[in-house]
């Protein structure tokens, strides 16, 4: 297969211009628009620093585009992803709105009617390693958010392989404050964010519901944290082991699942930590028993395999394509 | 009553300066003699700037001294504290050389024998908001950890009135690196700390056997982290309510329980920060209801309401003083 | 005297919430009014955490007040200064407003007319060190600007003394972000201040005129940069000495003139960090030679000896009461 | 010519890892061997991560390799050089070795005879934009300092071409902290390095010898200072221009100089940030006029441009490959 031709959608935002520095440096990709609202605009603060000429919105630019990767915030993504789909171009959408099946939760979660609801039922949910199948032939993927991702891979395979008990699954996360974005205000401004750190949306976080509809329960009980820091992600999950199961079993069972993973890496002692995978594709995933508890520790980029990184891992797959080609 | 000479012993690290820092602006303690193994080496990093001459320590300094502060290493403060003791001061000892009652206990979490079992039963845990009947009358007092103070100030009302229903309690805790103390090392540089984050003593913390003999269960499951910052400490309690008890009731009675308490705020809504309570002797709370649990922060600043406040506030009582003197 | 009535006009502010806390624990001063445009909003981030019921601004509640610290933009301050002067209060002024004497060079500088010029010439600039003749009796002073005070401090007796010779003075100027203000914004937002650095206002920064003013001369050349950090302001000054002048003599020059002033220290030997002056009133000096140079580095709080401690201690001369109270 | 084979000796610290990164992304290189002190162990904190097996130092294992990169320290490297010389290696030494010409001049510097000082003639100071033509033959490289990098890259073409005028030429340059290396110590402990700034080494830092060499005048005055932040460096230089030439002819004269160099970018307005060269090989200049002077910034990654960046770009050189190659 030729190079494919690749457009980004709200290309200014940290997301955007990740996938950017991403997409130019891959060898089978050719970026060949670069669009956003703040056209023309030098990108600040750049942490992978690429030169990118962002241009105005223009989809007839799509013409001629093999993929797109739409980047703007939720509401604004869906009709962006509709009109991409009309003129043949396959999509990866970064944004909340095609990740909840359910129109009328997605309505009660983000305050606003869903735009394009009849296109719901063809997304696939890109937790790359458990979509692939799917991925071969979707039009349309929706790349999970970054806490669900950092849950959810070492969630699942404990879920569908029975080893958990009873009793509510807890996730404590934190996250650095790139993922609140860098239109400042009053959460990410310097002083309010360095030498600082709290919980936030404490029972009202939006990524709760995705967790719930992917991991089929509502057991799961999350609450993020914000880290005085610019990239990076960690879950802590608190899990009840089935009986006769013990954190040997599943971190066992973890490395088993995950043996062949380019991307997931189960540690055999010790704790992950953020900067070891920061701007990677990586998620490191711990096993400790804590008195009851299971105490699983998952550490990825929120920038890389929580956005960017894992968006181009499922275009990798949507296009048949080498899933790991410009990864690291 | 004239003003009490007061000796720091151990007074070159963050706690014993933070402690110097105390007692030089209290209006009714002097600051008689600050020893410490770094005599004559100005302290760095200062936060709490203040000129301190330290001396090489010299027991025989302590005569006519009132109450001394002790602030080494555990295994070396617990000689200090007794021959202090023997020369009729009142000590507060910053170790955690008298916080465990059972001097096995003790030699199996901290690798050796205890060096005078026979204080440990005079010695008061002060955890001043629990402890202040003791203190009156204590010779003895054994200044909590960090961590166990965030954890046991929301934590203990709950136990005692039976608001707790079965099940594990949570306490995924994280702290500001100046915890680690100021001795250079592979956890604490500043390369291994910014932008990174991570679990650490998953199972292993000193720290958990103290929480569980004052909670008086062993349902604890303690998992502490690492901040990329130095001062502050953030616990995040998940409980589940016994029957009938709901977030609110929670909220409703940790409220009413330290309504008179000038260092315990617990708020009608929304989450502690750690930079609000940082250079204080607060701990502030907050309650919420997340899925089928209580979800409590708890935030601290570890060296003040966490080590040195906590302290002072300690000898306050011990001595007869308004508690809040010379603390905000 | 009895205790003074004190107001604080733009209290929401860095500034006018450091004052809040240094006037809430000064033991001659009342802090009868905080009035600020964001009236009843919990200042964050705090950093001097005080509990602060911030009130629309109501220029009435200034009866019966003996003094005003305004701390609102400039252009803000002028009528506000006049209309407190009118009431009978006492000002210290800590925006631009009164710092330049030359109405033509402020509205040049700051892009506005004067709103009130005639008050000018009373205008006291407090460097308080140079001016403390002047503010026993001054009605208004205006406080010098951060980067200014850290310059002047060192450079002014050198002038004055004639040790300095031909040639530019290179003031290479380095301040912790809340010199910015906490209005969020493209240059204060955590991505772009954390690992970063950078100059900015290269050549147009509207403090270089105030310290050509009190200097005395436009041979002072002032770059300013930005630290990745909330606060702390350090400047480094390359002087060419007079003929028979060294390093040696400039730093005993200083340390004579300084020798009995508590908030400046010139150091014997090294160089001073800005962490040992955080939250201090402390202007500390190093000097040394390097090639032809003699160099100097200055560091202070900009939100102490920078601006709020400063305003407090013209405020203290300007009542007759001892200098440093209420400061460190 | 086919893949070349490298090898890494000191590849344990933070310069040896970030090489060992961009050796193994290298599309001409192939990294035989990682050799170091700490053989085996994990190195952390990684930055640019990837599963280095560090072996301990065996100087057998160069035989078959092309091209060796010393990472050791200073006086360790030089007979690591001149072993790997005498095994047919060509050789880029990172340490300090080989960047003075005069072995006394070494030894008053460094405090230790020269270990081998027959090769210092041989060495080529690989500031790689003015050293190319002798790159292409040479056997030894020595890698210029961070420091001097980013002073000389401005500086050298100014001097050259006669553009300056008489007094002293002013270096204000600012450091991230990775520049002392990873080993803990009183200096880049996490409480030490945030929230703080200062200069040191006034007068007596080791590259000040080395740019006065290099640049072949002692009126270069510097001073370094130490930035909390991990990587990266900005120097200010302030020049006095030579008459009849201003700031907008450096700018133009520098433009043009480096108009074809892909690693040096001279700004048409606007100063540079150390964030866009983040784990990159460029060096970003501005200049602008301020009073009497001319004043440039120069920004580089003090481990890219000023280090293991600039390694690999000499390596490329003296191997005949394109010089840009496996470089950002």
């Amino acid at each position: 297969m030729s190079t494919a031709r690749v457009a980004i959608l709200g290309a200014s935002g940290y997301v955007g211009r990740e996938l950017a520095a991403l997409v130019a440096q891959h060898p089978e990709l050719h970026l060949a628009a670069c669009m956003g609202a703040r056209a023309g605009i030098t990108p600040e603060p750049p942490e992978l620093p690429v030169d990118l000429a962002i241009e105005p919105l223009d989809l007839d630019r799509l013409d001629g585009v093999d993929a797109v990767f739409v980047c703007t915030p939720h509401g604004h993504a869906a009709p962006l992803v509709q009109e991409a789909l009309h003129r043949g171009c396959r999509v990866v959408d970064l944004s909340a709105d095609f990740r909840l099946r359910d129109p009328e939760l997605y309505a009660a979660t983000y305050g606003v009617e869903h735009p394009c609801p009849e296109l719901l039922e063809e997304a696939v949910y890109g937790l790359t390693e458990h979509a692939r199948g799917q991925l071969a032939t979707a039009r349309l993927c929706a790349n999970p958010g970054c806490y669900p991702t950092s849950i959810l891979v070492p969630l699942l395979p404990l879920l569908d392989a029975g080893l958990l008990g009873e009793g509510p699954i807890i996730s404590d996360s934190k996250s650095g404050v790139s993922g609140a974005g860098q239109a400042p205000g009053r959460r990410n401004v310097f002083g309010a964010v360095a030498e600082n750190f709290l919980a936030y949306g404490v029972g009202t976080h939006r990524h709760a519901p995705e967790i719930a509809q992917v991991a089929g329960t509502d057991r799961v009980v999350f609450v993020p944290h914000l880290l005085p820091m610019f990239r990076g992600m960690l879950s802590t999950l608190y899990v009840s082991p089935a009986p006769g199961i013990d954190a040997d079993a599943v971190r066992n069972y973890l490395a088993e699942r995950y043996r062949d993973e380019p991307f997931v890496r189960v540690f055999d002692r010790g704790q992950p930590e953020t900067n070891r995978v920061a701007r990677t594709n990586q998620c490191h995933i711990g096993v400790a028993a804590v008195g009851s508890q299971v105490v699983i520790t998952s550490a990825i980029d929120n920038l890389g395999k929580g956005a960017a990184g894992q968006a181009l891992q499922n275009l990798n797959a949507m296009l048949g394509l080498p899933e790991g080609l410009g990864l690291r």
